[in-house]
C-alpha cells in the first residue's frame, strides 16, 4: 500500500456497476486521488450512459466513454482467430482477449491526462488482474497499477456494502448479497463463474446462460449460412460485406438462436488453481469452424501443421496475459504470414448446437481433384512414386528393426 | 516388379470383397505365389465367414480369421485417446490407427508361415499404403511388401472386371461399375471418400453416412450417461465395468442414435495432396470429450499444456503411419506418464449431435474450491502473492518498454 | 514475516560460511527457532568438518553432514545429460541441477525431525530461491520456507557484520567487505557472478576462474581419452568402469588441465532480469560432446530430432526450478525411453579448450556403411527410390507454385 | 527415363569438373538436348574461367557464369544465422543453404531461355538431390528435373571414364580412380565425406581438411576482434563496415588461421541413412557465437526461448531442402520479427580452435545492472515480490503434493 501513497491521478476502468463505483469512491477517499473514468463499449450489451451519470454524481470531471467494438474485433479477436486459438482444447479466450485492449486505453488516457496510475476491478485470485497489469506494464514501464481488491482492507461483502452506503453509492437490492455467480461479457463471449458453479460435478442451471438458447430449445430446422474470408478474416456473411464488429454481432445472433457455443469446463488459471466456468461464444464458435474449413482448402499442409503445433502456446500466451509480449508478436507474424491466401467461402448449417460445415470453395484452393480422383488422373500423379517415397521413409525404421534383430 | 519375381509365399490382408479377391488371384496367377489370407475382425460390422468360403474356393490352404477387436481398442485406440489426438484439429484418426495392427499380424503370420512377403489392397494415392508398409518394414526389415494397385498393369475398372470374370471371381452386379464412394470401417469409425464427395463445395448426400443417424433425425430428448476412467482409459459405462471393445461398441450405439460424430472435412494426405472425407466416429467423439473432462480436474496444468503442445505431432505421426517409430513410442511414454492419476467419472448429455459435459468428479481431483471460492478461503490463497507474481512476470516486459521509450 | 512467527524448528541448508552462519544465528535469535543444520557434500571441494565445528559452537544439537555426490550425479546430473540440456544454447545448468537435491534432503530431514520449516541462504534476486522453494513445496505442500535474505531487516553488509560480531560469529578478514564476486560450486561446475563481472562488456579477470586453467596455459599436446556409455550414461573412462561421481570427477580433472569448459555469458533469470556469469564445467563439457557423439550413431533420426526440439523446454524447466514437476517427469520419461540403446564408446581429444570427437563405435550402431558408401552397395539402397521420395515431398510445393502462377 | 525423352533444352548446374562435364556430354548425346551451363561463384575458391573454356569446347552456346556471393550471404546465410540454426546440435548447414540459391538461378535461367528442364550432379543417396529438386519444383511446378546419377546406366567409375574418353573429355590423372573423399565448398563452409571417412571410429586424416589449420598448428597468441550487428546481421568487423560476403570472407580468414570451425560428425540424412562428414565452417563458427552473444543482451527472454525451441525445426527444414516452403517462410517471419533490436558490438578472442566471447555492448541492451546488482539497487527490484512469484508458481505443485499425500 505504501507504493500507493503518492498516487495523484488514476484512470479507472469503470463499468458503472456497484463494485467499480465503490472502487471509484475508495480511490477518492482513501488515496485522495483524482479519478478519470474510462468506460469501454466492447459489445457487452449494456447501456453505458448510466455509467456517465454515476461518475458525474461522484464528482468525476473527466469521463471517457468509448466505443471500442470495431477495434476489439479487428485488432484483437480476428488476429486471434487466424490462429484457431483454443485454450486447453476448448476455451475461445473471450475474456482474455479483451483485457489488453482495455489496458491499452487506460495507459493512453493516463498519458494524455498526466495520470500516474491506472486501476481495475479484478480480484486477486483470477487471471484478469494479470492480464490488465502485464499489458499496462508492457505499454508503460513506469505506470502504477492499483488493484483495490488486493489492496483494500474490506474483509467481506458486508464491509463493502457499508462503505457504499456511507458514501451514498446506491446499492441495488439484488446486489446486497453476493450474486449467485460472476459474469463477464463482450462482443465475443459471456462467462459465468463461481457460486452455483463451484462444484464441477453439478450441472449448470439453465439461468446461468446469458446469450444463447439451449440446444434443446433451438429451432427444429437448420439455418444455412455462408461466410466469406479474405486473408484469414471473415469479411462477408451471406454475400454481404460487413465490418468486423457487425459481422461478429450477426454471427452472435445466429449462434444464440441455434443454441451454439455453450461450454462448461474446468480450466487452469495462470495463478495456479483450477476453476470452473460456463462460457457462451455463439458467433466465435461458428467463426472458428468456418475458419478451419477455409484453411482446409487454402492452407498448405506444412503451414497448417506448424500453426497447429504452435497454437496451444499462442493461446496460453493470450490466456496468461502476454498479448503485448515479443513472443506473442513473433507468433502473430508467423500466423499472419500463413494467412495471405486464406480466402474463399464456407457454407455451414447451424442446428441445435451444431455447426456443420457443408461446403468450402476458393479461387486460391489447393484442393486438386485431378490428384485425388479415383478416376483416371491423366498423369497428374504417378503411383509408382509412392513406392520410393515409402521405401525411403521406411529406411531408418528398417535399420532399427535390423538392429533389434541382430542384437537381441 | 522385378523385385516381386522371387516371391514364394504371401500373406494377404483379405477382406473377402471383390478387390482383394482379384488381388488374391493376381498373386496366384501373375506371381505364382502361395497365398495365406488374413482377415481381421476390427469391428467393421461385416460377416467374416464369407471371406473364408471365398478363400477356400480360390484354393487357399492357410486361412486366418482373427477377432482383433479387444487388441485394437486396448492397445491402439485407447493409448491414442490418452493423447486426445486430433489430426488437423478435427479427425479422430479412425482409419490410421487400425493399419499398424493389421500389419503387425501380417508380419507375424509371415514369420510363422515362412512367407517372404505381405500384400495389401490399398491404392497408390492414399495414406493407407504408407501406414501398412511403414509398419511392416518397422517390424521386419527384410519383409517384402506387395501393393498390387501400384504394381499391376490394369488400367481401368473394365480391366479388373475382365480379369475377375476370366478367373471365375464372382462380380456382384453393383460392383461392375465403381462404387459412388469408397469406404473403410472398424470399431472406431467409418470413412467415406471419393466420387460423389470429390467436390468439397457439394454437401455430402445423407446416404453416404453408414453408422449414425442425422442430428436432425435423432431423438428430441437428451440421453444422460456416465463414463468412468482409470489411468486415462474408459473402464465403465453407467456404472458397469466393460472391456475396452465392449465399451467402445456401447458408446458407438449411443452416438449413432444421437447423431454424434459426423465430420465432413478436407485433409492433407501424407503423400502430398488434399482429399475430402466424411467420417463418422460416434463413440470416439463421446470418448474424447469425456477424456478431456476427466483430465480437466485430474491433470496438472503443466502436464496438460505439454500434452496439448505435443498432440498435433503425435497425431501426425499416427496419420502418417509412424506408429512403430521411436518418436511415437517416446511420446507415448510421455503421455502415459501423465495419465497415472487420470481417473474418476464424467457425466454427459448426448443430444442431436451434441456431446455436453455436465459434470466430472474424481478421488484424484486437483480442483480445490477452497482456492477458487469467492467466499472466504480461510487463508488457502493469499491475494497479496499475486502482486509479486505479476510484478516479476512483468519485469522483462517493463524492461522492453523502457528500451522502446529510451531509444525511439 | 508474520507467517514466520510460529516456526518452531527449522532445517537450514548450512555451508559453514559466514552468510549461512549469520542466518543460523538469526533463526535462533530472531525467530527463536530450534535449528537443524544440513550440510551436503556435492563435490564443491571444501572441507565440511569446519561446518560441523561451527554449528556445534552455535549450539546446534542435530547436525547433518551427508555425502551426496553419487546421488547427485546418478539421479540428477546424468538424467539431465541424457537430454543434452543446454539453457539458452550454452549453459550446462550446473547450479540449477543441484538445488532440487538439496531441497529433497531438507524436506526429508524436516519430516524426520518434526521440523515445520526449511531455510536457505539464497537472495531475493536470483533463481536459486525459486529452485529451492518450488522443490520444497512440490515435495511437501505444508512445509514453510524461510528465505532470510528476503525476510530480515539488514540493509547493508555493515549491518550483517555488526550482527555477526554481536553474536560472536567469527568474520574472516576478507569477508568484512563484500567478495569481488559471488560463487557456487559442486561436482558439475563452478559459477561466478556479480561485482567485477557486472559490466558485460568487461572481460572477466583470470582470477575469477576457480577450477580450470586458461586454454592459453594448457598443455601443448592433446590428451586422448575414451568414454564408454550404457543406456545414455557414461560408465567407463579409458576402459575402466567408474561410478557416476568418480567418473565425473575424473573428467573434471581432465577438463581442468586442458582448459575446457569455461563460458562467459549473459543469461535470462526466471525472476525477470538478465545477469552475467562465468561458468566452468570442465567434465560436463567433455561429457555432453561425448554423449552427442554416441547418440549420433545409436539414436534414430526421429528420436534424436524430437529430443532436440524438446530440449530447450526441458532445460528451461530445470533452470526455472521445476525439477519436481509433472512436465519435467513426462519429458524425462520420453528422454529415457530414447536412451535404451545409447551405448558404445567415444574417443576424444582434449586440447587447449577444445573437445574434439575423433571416433565413435557401438554394438548398437545404426550407421551402415553399406547404405552410405560411394562404392557399390550391393543393392542395400535403390537410388531410383529417391525420385519418388522427392516427387511426393514436392507435390504440395508444386501445388502451391501452380496456385501462385495461376492467381497472380 | 521415359519422362526425359521429350526434354529439348536443359540448364545444367555446371562446375567445370569431370563429373558435370560427363553429365553435360551425356545430356547432349543420350538425351539429344540443348544444354545451357550455369556456373555460380559461391565463394568455393575455384577459378571459374576454366569452366567456360570447357563448356565452349563442348559446344555450349549459352554459358552463364554468375557471381552469387553477395546474394548467397545476404539472402540465405544471414537469414539462417538470425536463427542460430544448427542441425542436430552441431552442423551449421553450409551445404544445405547453398542449394536453394542454385536452384533459384537454374529455374530463372530455364524460364529466360525457354528450357524445359534443369539438371544437377548430385547422387541418388544424398540430401543435395532433394534440396535441388524441392527448390526447383517449389519455384516452377512444371519444370523437369534431370538427375543423371539416378538416371543413367553407368555402373562403375570405369564406365564413366570410358564414356569421358570416348567423348574427348579430358580426365585428369588423379580423377581416373575415385577421389579418397568427396567435397563441397562455398563461402560458408567446406565438407568432406565418404571413402577414408566412412568408418566413424577412424579419425579423419589431417589432409582431409581444406580451409583451416589444425588447432594444434594455430598461433600461440589469441587474436581479438569486434563484430558489429544491426537487425541481427553482422555489418562491421573491427570497426569497418563490410558487405555481407566480404565480412564472411574476412571471418573465414580469421577462423582458418586460428584453427576454428572444424567438426567431425555423424548426421542423419533426409533420405534415411546416417553419414559421416568432416565440415569446416571457420567464419560461420565465429559468427554464430557472436550472434548469440549480441542476442544475449538485446533479445528478451520470451523471444529468445521461443526462437530456441523452434530452431531445430527450422534447421531441419533447411537441411531437408524445404527453404522454399511456407513453413520455412513462416518461421523466418517469426525470427526476423525478433531481430529488430538485435544490434551492438561483440568482442571475441580467437585462439587455437576456441571462439571466446569476452564482451558485448549495445545501445539496445536489456541488461540492467541496477536490477541485478548485489549492491543497493535503489528500489529497482523489490525482493518481496519474489515471495509471491514463487508461491503462485508453487501453487499447482503443492496441490499435486497434497493429492499424493491424501491418496496414497
Amino acid at each position: 500500500m505504501t507504493k500507493l501513497k503518492d498516487v495523484k491521478k488514476v484512470v479507472l476502468a469503470y463499468s458503472g456497476g456497484l463494485d467499480t463505483s465503490i472502487i471509484l469512491k475508495w480511490l477518492q477517499t482513501e488515496l485522495g486521488a483524482e479519478v478519470v473514468t474510462f468506460t469501454a463499449d466492447l459489445g457487452q450489451g449494456e447501456e453505458l450512459e448510466p455509467a456517465r451519470r454515476k461518475a458525474e454524481m461522484m464528482g468525476i470531471k473527466d469521463i471517457r466513454i468509448v466505443d471500442l467494438r470495431e477495434e476489439f474485433v479487428k485488432d484483437f479477436v480476428f488476429p486471434m482467430f487466424r490462429a484457431n486459438a483454443l485454450y486447453e482444447g476448448t476455451y475461445l479466450l473471450g475474456t482474455s482477449i479483451a483485457r489488453p485492449l482495455i489496458s491499452k486505453h487506460l495507459v493512453q488516457i493516463a498519458e494524455e491526462t498526466g495520470a500516474d496510475a491506472v486501476a481495475h476491478g479484478a480480484t486477486g485470485k483470477g487471471n484478469d488482474q494479470v492480464r490488465f497489469e502485464l499489458s499496462a506494464y508492457a505499454l508503460n514501464p513506469d505506470i502504477k497499477v492499483i488493484a483495490p481488491w488486493r489492496d483494500w482492507s474490506f474483509k467481506s461483502r458486508t464491509d463493502l456494502i457499508e462503505f457504499a452506503e456511507k458514501h451514498q453509492i446506491p446499492v441495488p437490492k439484488d446486489k446486497q448479497g453476493e450474486a449467485p455467480f460472476s459474469v463477464d461479457a463482450n462482443l465475443l463471449h459471456s462467462s459465468s463463474e463461481g457460486k452455483v458453479l463451484e462444484d464441477p460435478w453439478v450441472e449448470p442451471p439453465e439461468y446461468v446462460h446469458q446469450r444463447s438458447v439451449s440446444p434443446l430449445d433451438a429451432p427444429d430446422a437448420a439455418t444455412e449460412i455462408e461466410i466469406e474470408f479474405l486473408k484469414g478474416d471473415a469479411v462477408a456473411l451471406n454475400g454481404k460485406k460487413l465490418s468486423p464488429a457487425t459481422l461478429l454481432a450477426a454471427l452472435n445472433d445466429l449462434g444464440r438462436d441455434n443454441g451454439i457455443g455453450r461450454i462448461d469446463l474446468v480450466e487452469n488459471r495462470f495463478v495456479g488453481m483450477k476453476s470452473r466456468g460456463v462460457y457462451e461464444t455463439p458467433g466465435g464458435t461458428i467463426l472458428i469452424a468456418a475458419h478451419r474449413a477455409i484453411e482446409s482448402i487454402t492452407l498448405d499442409r506444412g503451414a497448417g501443421h506448424l500453426k497447429d503445433e504452435l497454437m496451444p502456446r499462442y493461446a496460453e500466451l493470450i490466456y496468461n496475459g502476454f498479448w503485448y509480449s515479443p513472443e506473442r508478436e513473433m507468433l502473430q507474424a508467423l500466423i499472419d504470414k500463413s494467412q495471405e491466401d486464406v480466402e474463399g467461402t464456407v457454407r455451414l448449417k447451424l442446428y441445435k448446437g451444431n455447426v456443420i460445415v457443408t461446403g468450402r470453395k476458393s479461387a486460391k484452393s489447393l484442393y486438386r481433384d485431378d490428384l485425388v480422383t479415383f478416376e483416371d488422373d491423366r498423369g497428374a500423379y504417378d503411383q509408382k512414386d509412392a513406392e520410393g517415397f515409402i521405401r525411403l521413409n521406411a529406411l531408418r525404421l528398417r535399420t532399427l528393426a535390423a538392429r533389434r534383430r541382430n542384437t537381441r
